[in-house]
């Protein structure tokens, strides 16, 4: 098990978290598991930034970790950490969450990265303990490259809004809460007990929408007020999207493939006006809702990744097991 | 009349709204007045930091302008805002407002450096207008040379919570509101015309408090939910004020020259937990509530000052003057 704080370093929520954890296990209910604590990118931590030269959750590329020529500080740091906690680590890690926080009001969430089995237990398991709303990264080769897709198992708990920088103890509540909700999924996983609802909603990328901009790139409106911290509120043909400086209204237009979904309010945005998005060009991503049947398949592939972690020696919270 | 946007290149609020203004100048009320408009920090803009190498807004110091052995981006750009458009400038401005956003709870509000008698009456014009609450900061060595000390008379607009990085569209709309009221009562102000209240509120700064650390530097607790995102209200001894991570609460304890004031409701934190004062140990600042009987020197002092200002040619908003 490992957990990783800091990916991003101006996200300063989880760091602190950790570090309190590394002091003070007894803090962190591990549910008796033996847990990896690790700072993502110390560099960018010490610097208060997100990362140093490139995205570290945008650098465990395969053709990039095995790139010879492919180097900088971030993604030394990527092959650091799989060297460290990869499954095929020194200190070998089957499963990963990764603790992010983020400006958008996304509230305490999962992100999950495609569509592997014990991935989606996981989410749905936590899906029926706290009720978490799930968004679903697919299929989108403009971003690539995050550190859960190099561990057998994981996902990421996204928690906002907060802004960069800035520690708020809601923010660490909700990060605390969602990792002891899943660290408890994996105990009973490990002893074989996995319990599903019948379904599992999911919030799957569609696409991400810049902001209206100059040739320069100067933008030429900014989300409007009443889309700003409406995440996972769904988006409708002719809702006010974007705000001309102005007071220049401009609506949300679906792309022709969109119109139905988005006139059942199946549409839904994520990430609005989170502040590290925009020099990726992202002022929202747009997701579609759905309702997945839950399958035995995914408890059994949790069940055989969780059968396989290792319990803490002499750690007393968290139950026998 | 100068208006600084991105004095603090993170602060992307008003710049965005200057450089609307800057290709359309009827979006902007100036009251008739002509306006020298001015990204503060291009560079650290262009980057989205905060600064270079040292905080332009700490730049302004005397001393350290004059002393050649002191050099920098920042520094520099100090030395050049002046040369541009300071009181002996090439395009001489006397009258500055510098516009800033601060991840703080701050609302619309308006910070003094000292008590120089016209910013006096064009904060008390101000309140009298829009009832903004003033951050009056003086007797405070360990933060100095800030931007609008170097005019002859000037302020700074602070609006918040907003995190680095992000545009939103109320924080445009409330730098909008305060600086073309300000510019209405400096266009009144150069007919003569100033109506202040009988009394004007302000809240002195006293002193900041860091949280608590370890020998590291580490963070040992962060703001309190119950206090965080409450700016502008009174803290009282025994209120909570930080929080550590195990949730144990550490109450607020006035020092022994403060305790009447807090127990009469005075005091008064402000700046709470804004992202950019984690690197100067400040996690709020205090401040005392007084109420200063407005004088007429104060608005004799902003007559003489706004008598000098010059009307724009040809611009058509504001009314005729």
């Amino acid at each position: 098990m490992l957990v990783v704080a800091g990916t991003h370093g101006n996200e300063r929520n989880a760091p602190w978290l950790l570090q309190h954890w590394q002091h003070q296990p007894e803090n962190l209910a591990s549910a008796g598991l033996q847990l990896e604590l690790a700072l993502g990118n110390p560099a960018a931590f010490a610097a208060n930034q997100r990362y140093m030269e490139r995205d570290l959750n945008r650098s465990f590329r395969p053709d990039l970790l095995a790139d010879p020529q492919a180097r900088g500080p971030d993604l030394q740091r990527a092959r650091q950490l799989l060297a460290l906690h990869g499954p095929a680590g020194e200190r070998p890690c089957s499963v990963v969450f990764d603790l992010h926080s983020t400006t958008s009001a996304m509230g305490n969430s999962l992100v999950l990265y495609g569509r592997r089995p014990a991935d989606l237990a996981l989410a749905a398991a936590l899906q029926g303990r706290l009720g978490l709303p799930i968004y679903l990264h697919e299929g989108d080769s403009s971003q690539s490259g995050f550190l859960v897709e190099r561990w057998t198992c994981g996902l990421v708990i996204e928690v906002g809004p907060v802004p960069q920088g800035v520690i708020q103890a809601p923010i660490c509540r909700h990060t605390q809460l969602a990792l002891e909700a899943a660290l408890a999924v994996l105990a009973d996983a490990r002893q074989r007990r996995v319990r599903l609802l019948p379904r599992l909603v999911v919030h799957r990328h569609l696409g991400s929408l810049d902001l209206p901009r100059a040739g320069d790139g100067t933008p030429l409106a900014c989300i409007h007020p009443q889309r700003q911290h409406r995440d996972w509120r769904p988006i409708r043909a002719g809702d006010p999207l974007f705000e001309q400086p102005g007071g220049e209204v401009i609506p949300y237009r679906p792309t022709a493939d969109l119109e139905a979904a988005a006139a059942r309010g199946e549409v839904v945005p994520v990430f609005i006006n989170e502040a590290a998005y925009g020099e990726k060009g992202i002022a929202l991503s747009l997701t579609q809702r759905e309702v997945l049947p839950c399958e035995a398949s995914w408890a059994e592939a949790l069940i055989s990744v969780a059968t396989r972690l290792r319990l803490a020696e002499g750690q007393g919270r968290g139950g026998p097991l």
